[in-house]
């Protein structure tokens, strides 16, 4: 029996605004849940300022190690988006305005309005194709295994969308949750034991406070074959009602 | 003149729930402002997912490089809370339950809810200062310049309030933000000259939709001295109102 096939990414996040906490991400949680659900597992994200060797470093590092690499941020007409310039760095390059680019975004703009600085938007690195963009027009791109898309949410939106039909995807993780009603300190033994019974299931405990303030715990079992989601599923189950039963 | 002295951070994520998309992620924010408002400077964040290996790798790329690295996760008392003995084995300490945690455990827990899964909670690496959790008792620790806390952000609220008094500070990056009523696309020339001129300053610019749904701009000015924070905005200000009286 071949293993299931596994495709990976990771998110990079570019963006001053982000490590100071002046604007909040909200790409992280979004990007998780979107690859997720269509078979890609994001197994890395990191922030990043807005320095070109910073960019170009952790890019190179993460490319070679996943499938696939998601950039946010930097794409903008302003002085400080260098990610295009930073991500045609490190694949050694050349960089330029893109026609195809300039012509999706005279449907946008007038050609008054196509100056220098909004101009910068359609640079991209040689070789790159085009992410479509549904919001307003101004693509993003896909260079090799990196994709790069804007840090505005509704434009990244748009772009994951448009890119996310042309990407490989793998057998996708399903899983189960139940509520424990009860403490997850009164419960870490039992379940290290079922966590260790089922190998081929993974088994997460997330503790939170129910609708009546009490602590309370969210068992979550992932697993990538229905058989082996079902058991560990079956087992946690069996475990909660033998505690309640004490 | 000596130069500001400058202290830096990262921030370690480490849960698979946040890279699932199953929990969305509310501490990077949290963190990046608040050591920002006291003076460290906040370099790089990484989510890695509840893997030793990933968890070492990534401490120890980023302990060597940055002031403090901070943690979020993964110090709970089930099977796949795993940071401690990642930490541990990053630092090639020992780890142990540490007895003063236990004691603070004492005043929650009564003799009988201390089982095993509740005391992997005061496990931490040889030689590990606690962190003082007003919020349940359990603390924290920090280890080296390696700072580890819970993933519950009202715990890491706690956490990060009683171990910011101890950290060192550097000089605080000062700011000035200014609505330029102008879009992006139609300032971005200009302003690349004015940050030019102003290398001392961060000037970053930030678009969004204003309350009667226009494309708008925020220009952020940055500096580590009042009198470069204040020449930068007054240039920021004057090229706004030369562009808004062509």
């Amino acid at each position: 029996m071949s293993s299931p096939r596994i495709v990976t990414a990771a998110l990079l996040v570019i963006g001053d605004e982000i490590l100071s906490g002046r604007t909040k991400d909200k790409n992280i949680g979004h990007i998780a849940e979107y690859t997720t659900n269509i078979g890609i597992d994001l197994r890395e994200v990191r922030v990043v300022p807005d320095e070109e060797d910073e960019i170009v470093a952790a890019l190179n590092a993460l490319r070679h190690r996943y499938t696939y690499v998601f950039t946010t941020g930097g794409i903008g007409p302003t002085h400080d988006d260098i990610t295009a310039d930073a991500v045609a760095k490190a694949f050694g390059l050349p960089i330029d305005v893109d026609p195809r680019a300039v012509a999706v975004m005279r449907e946008r703009f007038k050609p008054e309005e196509l100056n220098e600085a909004r101009l910068r938007m359609a640079r991209m690195p040689e070789g790159s194709e085009l992410v479509h963009n549904s919001y307003n027009k101004v693509p993003g791109f896909r260079i090799g295994n990196v994709i790069v898309m804007a840090g505005v949410p509704v434009i990244m939106h748009a772009m994951l969308d448009a890119v996310a039909p042309t990407l490989e995807t793998g057998v996708k993780l399903i899983s189960t949750t139940q509520r424990a009603d009860m403490k997850e300190g009164d419960l870490g033994d039992a379940l290290r034991a079922v966590a260790k019974a089922h190998p081929d299931a993974m088994i997460g405990s997330y503790p939170f406070w129910d609708e009546s303030g009490q602590p309370n715990t969210n068992l979550v079992v992932r697993a990538r074959d229905q058989a082996a989601l079902d058991a560990a599923t079956a087992a946690v189950a069996a475990m909660l009602a033998a505690l309640k039963a004490r």
